[in-house]
């Protein structure tokens, strides 16, 4: 079974407020052809971000090493403890319970939480700005990102705006996890859909030189192995 | 071994006569965060043509099924054929020809043309609009497209800028392959490093909602396996 853990890219999005929205203008020629022109910020949709978003030194989208981008998905469901706590903070304790049941949080794998957020996709309350300049959803700890980096995770990533909860605008687990090269993936799609762990995933993001980040499709793949030959 | 079959998208890459270019600008915010903003045709870089692109009733590249996506690869080294015969159409001859040595062409393969084009990538002759309003370079035969269509293949690539022969504005072989709904990616990159048979690809373009021709991701695994547990 493969899951689309991606959203479609449209006009109707919910994008963070500092960012430019997506357009599509249809361009077609004379003989029926259909082109498209389209414009957008690089990280909106479901995106990637690169350490050069909060690092002018760091790697951009199209340095980052392919031994990134794919391996198995430890999913943390945690819809039923979020509910609607837009401040939401996942907490050390919460990686402790999933390692509690599944063993080990492994090297290399996507680590992935699913706070329900993804339901309200398309929604106003996805992401209501508040007077602060924030936008409250949830998101995690400091504490929580500094454990990821110590299990060598390849990506972490959210079905969220962002992977900090959208009201502390420091932003430490972006930067905690960007410093050490470990990519992030933002507005996840479907992730209610993929088991704890046992999914293989692949999030292949556009190749834009330069960027801070990147548009990404992410796939997951239920009941395949990927081994060496 | 993993290979990126995929350009970077930057400011200065070749793009068809009729499309517009890429372009990226700057958008950091005052906090040292650095944002980009991006527009460009979607049909541009390495890109994936959806049954839309010629169709207005065929799926557009967000309705294509994700089945198509990843596949054992199966690529046909031409380049020592085509050398710089801008005008070269791979015949049902050179599909046999490959078949001979490697067997027949599988159901769900990616089947990838390297007519050596991706050496001019950046360089004027890449593409030299012609006054026909089409520019030359390397592309399928109808007759080769038609048999690609019998073999069941997932999708079909080549590292040119279109996949018909570029003096063939009629293009027969975007059309015979988008009607069996069989996706083309055009601009490959470092084909010449993968073998004829053996890499396993995946291919995972921008989800862009309606869209006729998106920028796709395109990796290759050599010395991996990838099958049902």
């Amino acid at each position: 079974m493969i899951i689309d853990l991606t959203h479609p890219l449209s006009e109707t999005i919910p994008v963070y407020p500092s960012k430019t929205r997506f357009s599509r203008k249809k361009h077609d020629l004379k003989n029926g052809v259909c082109l498209n022109d389209i414009s957008l910020s690089s990280g909106i949709g479901t995106h990637m971000d690169a350490p050069r978003h909060f690092y002018a030194e760091g790697n951009s989208i199209d340095q980052i090493p392919l031994e990134r981008f794919f391996g198995p998905a430890c999913v943390l469901h945690l819809s039923e403890k979020v509910k609607d706590n837009a401040n939401y903070s996942i907490s050390v304790e919460d990686l402790h319970v999933w390692e509690k049941t599944h063993g080990s949080i492994p090297p290399k794998c996507l680590f992935f939480a699913d706070t329900g957020w993804d339901r309200l996709w398309g929604k106003n309350s996805y992401c209501i700005p508040s007077e602060s300049g924030g936008c409250p959803y949830p998101g995690f700890s400091a504490e929580a990102a500094k454990l990821l980096v110590q299990r060598k995770v390849n990506i972490v990533g959210i079905d969220t705006l962002g992977l900090d909860p959208g009201c502390n605008l420091e932003a430490p687990a972006h930067q905690i996890l960007l410093k050490e090269e470990i990519p992030l993936i933002e507005c996840l799609a479907n992730l209610d859909k993929i088991p704890p762990k046992g999914a293989m995933v692949f999030a292949l993001p556009m190749n834009i030189q330069g960027a801070p980040e990147a548009p990404v499709r992410v796939v997951a793949f239920i009941g395949k192995k990927f081994e060496d030959v």
